[in-house]
């Protein structure tokens, strides 16, 4: 039982009090946990992309001040009423799609886009409608972010939006676990179920592209093309499992999509579009896929109001375009056993972390990304 | 055996001199089939949204003076060389998607579109790179068209082009199993695999509509939303299994895709593109999919250089944009079953026909695709 059951807790956080601003940060309060809620310690969080673009402005979902971060671990602090899945002292990832078990999407087994809590989440409040988060300073509200706000010692979350995990897993490794790794590797066999031998290509060797192309080697894929702009990253790719390498920038002049088709016996049977959201790329993955059966997925997000395009002929001709969100992983259901892959050694995980840091350097793992070999940061909350 | 075996036949068709002029009835010479080629007697046409397409001059693969045509059925006149699964006297349907059963796509199990023939078909000629038609009148050459060129007293075709199909049936009605029915029914039954108790929204009324209509009763659909701008075309929808209706035109300022939406919780598991080429449709008909597993399947052609858009994020969160050619259906294989299906009454298509004329009233036929009511004629040729 913590001391601080059923109290406040004032801790550190890191807080973006606008867009485009560094985070400061400083001392928060947060509230104990109200009913089918859980509060948890965050030991380790990471950084993604996706609260490098909240912070840039362009999300249009981004309420502020808020508590960024969705890529964390830790330990249940204390539970609210009626909580019966998840105990105190059970260490969790938190889930930014959660899992209810109930609503039409989650029982429609098509779908890991649990709706239950979607309005209240995406407005950065608790399912109630109001916050837990305020400023020790001035007692000013501050909003969750994602339903996770992993950028503080504490937060709440819902109940439904916590996956409970082995204790003997590492928190400042299997952080990584709460959105980049099943991201990609869930895009592989959840979303688009690779077969064995299929040709796989993938645009982007960032820490999601790595998870594809790790994903791609675990689903036996027989071709596994990595495409980047910098081949720098190459190397790594190859030691996650990619056995060919295409940079763009070597074929200056001829469409991207035309060279994987001409090298590659007419394209491939799955692409990837990792690249962070540039909707061009997005275009290129589809049409590298190989006429009559080759599906693209996209998996990033991209900027506001940018749209894709291609001449509908290309679906007409049996290529098929998708979309992929946390993998198509069910956060409660599925993520223990990625913890329990990576333990047993079939989940490489470790090799992301390229950096580690404090908590009161997180602005330099926000600059890090920008860095073409920074794949993910782990950021120590204590 | 044919009096002409082995000898050119001098027939009727209706010729396609140049892009926008009507067709001429003349005297055509019809070369004997080569190795691996059939002569077919066509006994009925009927006329497809394609043929008019290439007329106008939009088809990029147009090649003129051509014999259009590839909705016919009719009787096998002689044999060339080699030819093993189709014999003289047997009733078939042309095929302009081949099924050759040994090239990567029909080997695949994963598409119908047999490339063996892709070339040379796409350049209006036979695979030997040649044309077994002629003017009567100045030995001109004239070109093939699909494949198949229906609007000919004869026709040569590729072995592997000919569905051999159950001598019972009346050739003046499943000559419509050459293109439309096929089209709409197997892309719902094969392309989309749709399941006991979905929902589903046609978009446009017409032969392929109505026929998407009937694959979806068929495959017990449990709502059937037909989707059109002329109301009047509902009550045939009504009869081929429709049990919702929408007219655009009544919710004036509001996107189709939001009416769907809002009208029918969330919009629809699967949605199909039937309306003639509108790349708006098609956008549409994606946006109207139920978020998390809503699939949308794009049937028709659409001009040359126009191209389909949308947001990413429609995609992401978890609805799928696919196309069917041809309903994902294998001629030789699958094409008789909907002979017999139709035979056993369990298969619409006399109600398709709602206007019958001589092979020398064709340009007519191609008048009468502007009135909304007309779904098929069916075109004697003799």
């Amino acid at each position: 039982m913590s001391e601080h059951e059923g109290k406040p807790i004032t801790c550190q956080a890191a807080v973006a009090w606008e867009p485009k601003a560094p985070l400061t940060i400083e001392q928060v309060i947060v509230d104990p946990p109200k009913a089918g809620e859980v509060r948890v310690r965050i030991d380790f969080t990471s950084i993604c992309h996706t609260d490098a673009y909240t912070l840039s402005g362009q999300d249009p979902e981004g309420v502020f001040p808020c508590i960024l971060g969705h890529e964390g671990a830790g330990v249940v602090e204390s539970i609210g009423e009626g909580v019966t899945s998840v105990s105190v002292g059970d260490h969790v990832i938190p889930l930014y799609t959660p899992e209810c078990r109930e609503c039409k999407f989650c029982k429609s087994g098509k779908t890991n886009l649990c709706q239950k809590i979607r309005d209240t989440q995406g407005r950065g409040v608790m399912p109630d409608g109001t916050t837990r988060f305020h400023s020790a300073a001035t007692g000013k509200p501050i909003y969750h972010y994602m339903g996770t706000s992993t950028f503080s010692q504490y937060t709440v979350l819902p109940e439904i939006s916590i996956a409970v995990i082995n204790k003997s897993a590492p928190l400042d490794k299997i952080c990584l676990l709460g959105c980049g790794i099943p991201t990609g590797f869930g895009a592989v066999t959840k979303t688009a179920k690779v077969e064995e031998g299929a040709t796989i290509a993938v645009f982007g060797c960032g820490a999601i592209g790595l998870s594809v192309i790790q994903g791609a080697k675990y689903a036996k894929a027989s071709k596994i093309i990595a495409i980047d702009l910098n081949s720098e990253k190459f190397k790594l790719a190859a030691q996650f499992g990619a056995t060919d390498f295409v940079n763009p920038l070597d074929y200056p002049g001829t469409p991207i999509q035309q060279v994987i088709v001409d090298k590659f016996d007419g394209g491939v049977d799955y692409s990837f579009e990792c690249s962070g959201g540039n909707t061009s790329v997005m275009r290129s993955a589809l049409e590298c896929c190989h006429k009559g059966w080759g599906e693209s997925i996209i998996i990033s997000v991209a900027g506001a109001g940018q749209e894709i395009s291609t001449r509908p002929f290309m679906l007409v001709t049996g290529r098929v375009w998708k979309g992929s969100a946390f993998g198509g992983v069910k956060g409660r259901t599925d993520l223990p056993g990625f913890v329990e892959m990576y333990l047993d050694g079939q989940l490489k995980v470790d090799e992301f972390i390229t950096h580690r840091m404090k908590l009161d350097e997180i602005n330099t793992g926000f600059k890090l990304q920008h860095d073409g070999l920074c794949i993910r940061p782990s950021v120590s909350m204590f």
